[in-house]
């Protein structure tokens, strides 16, 4: 499981970060990659990842302004083009299904797959599927806008062979039966309970992904003990008045969301064309002393999530 | 007057070429850029140029397949948030504008300029004024296709004041009836005949922008003793059956349309991704026995159009 981010900036594409999409790979854990947010040029910059555009299964859209949206219709149209089967859904506020059928009618694009829509309108959990569990809330921005929590199931404890070869337990149907917990009385006598024979599960990982918006306690709900948070910062540390006006963030306000969930790591993104080379990193020095682990993300870059040791 | 190639591919952006833009320069002309199709990411391209948004003062789309419009909400928008106020008119098939407003509406883009539009249904001049007239006239592609006629009114000769001096014609409100061609009688009885003193009248130039098309009679009458003519060459000189059936053109047809219409220069662009390398040179190469100035354009490229001598 990475992060990889297609688009970093802010409003317009720079020379330096193009506008708003980050990947979140999935392929060992289901062979798929989600994309949150697909701005102009998307698929351009794919083009210089390893990303095929058919293993896309589905797009989270945080809310409709141009800058997060406007590269859908040539993504969905080259992900035909090359020839991908697989069906794809889109998640996002209600006004995303015109945008993309207009888009597609009018260009007359016809796709080689089914491609779904889900306009979502309220809080709550989107799906739960292979693993995955997807929660949207809406945040607090100009036009609505929601933030994504993914939550990855419990991998179980590993059935410990090893202990049960060293016990002389005979292999068998015997071992689904400890491997699932229960207690079992062998042929000689001997009652196994299989909790003793269970290694301790690995709990899930939490990615929280979220879109424009002010400083709002749904942020902290949706990065509620996330091992990462990937949350705006229009703004640096002091500018709380222009954040503010503007429906954004400063990083300051970002790491206090991510304080107040309990996160590991902060990714700050969506950051403005004002804040280039050092400017911008400072944006992440000026919040160290309250999320020690941030740091700004550029377009390119690939953050692994790794399990929790 | 130069053309800018800010995307030279067909269907889908590659690494080496983008989707569909030529830039036409009249900057000295007339301080404005006109485009012609707006492919995804142009808006990203004109960043590695010197082409400042608020200068596009027409845009001509020549049909609305997505490899030729999907750029256009987000350069539209880029040029809103760069402060450009002159008005902008887009020209262009039935349903460019539904396509640009529904873009703009969901994504709650707000414009600081006005934006117009003229959907063009029949052939015929589209507009004629400050020294320019552009004509259009429908093309053969799958779906409704123009191609575009730019034609620059002659520059009327110049006064010859050396003449006039030598001949010892007093300066004043007769240099003025002279250059109008007016016949005048000076102080001293003289005859001057206006024409004898007019230098020899520049023709203005002529370009024709062509869209996705098969061979056509409407690409001639466009064409007709154009400097230059930009065509595509989505397939190479003998692959006839295939440009036929996807609604394109080979290099040889786009040659024998130069031909037939006297045409000088021959850039040849929307060229596929089969072709990379020397195997696009080739597309040129084998048809300059047809009209010996033709080239392949690459993205970037800019050329002039210079007076005829
Ligand atoms: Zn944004
Ligand atoms: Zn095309």
């Amino acid at each position: 499981m990475q992060l990889e981010f297609l688009g970093t900036g802010a409003g317009s594409p720079s020379k330096q970060r193009n506008v708003a999409s980050v990947a979140l790979r999935l392929l060992e854990e289901r062979n798929a990659i989600w994309l949150f947010d697909v701005g102009e040029a998307t698929q351009h910059q794919i083009l210089n990842t390893t990303i095929r555009p058919r293993k896309i299964e589905k797009i989270f859209i945080t809310h409709l302004h141009g800058d997060h949206i406007f590269g859908l219709p040539g993504l969905l149209s080259s992900r035909s083009f090359q020839g991908g089967t697989e069906p794809l859904t889109i998640y996002g506020p209600v006004g995303i299904k015109r945008y993309v059928q207009t888009s597609l009618q009018v260009s007359e694009s016809r796709l080689s797959y089914p491609l779904h829509f889900v306009e979502i309108t309220d809080d709550g959990e989107l799906f739960n599927d292979h693993g995955f569990r997807v929660i949207a809330r809406r945040l607090d921005h100009k036009i609505a806008c929601f933030g994504y929590r993914i939550e990855e199931a419990d991998h179980p404890g590993e059935l410990q062979v090893e202990k049960l070869r060293e016990q002389k337990v005979p292999s068998g149907p015997i071992y689904g039966l400890l491997k699932a917990g229960k207690t079992v009385t062998l042929p000689d006598g001997r009652v196994l309970d299989g909790r003793d024979f269970i290694g301790t599960p690995q709990p899930g990982r939490i990615v929280a992904i979220l879109g424009d918006t002010r400083q709002t306690k749904n942020a902290v709900l949706l990065a509620q003990n996330a091992d990462v948070l990937v949350h705006e910062s229009t703004f640096a540390k002091d500018e709380t008045k222009m954040a503010h006006n503007y429906y954004h963030s400063t990083s300051k306000q970002a790491a206090e969301i991510a304080k107040k969930a309990g996160v590991k790591k902060l990714l700050l993104n969506h950051i403005s064309a004002r804040y280039t080379g050092k400017a911008a990193y400072q944006l992440a020095y000026q919040v160290r002393n309250i999320i020690p682990d941030t740091r700004v993300v550029n377009d390119f870059d690939v953050i692994d999530i790794p399990f929790k040791k």
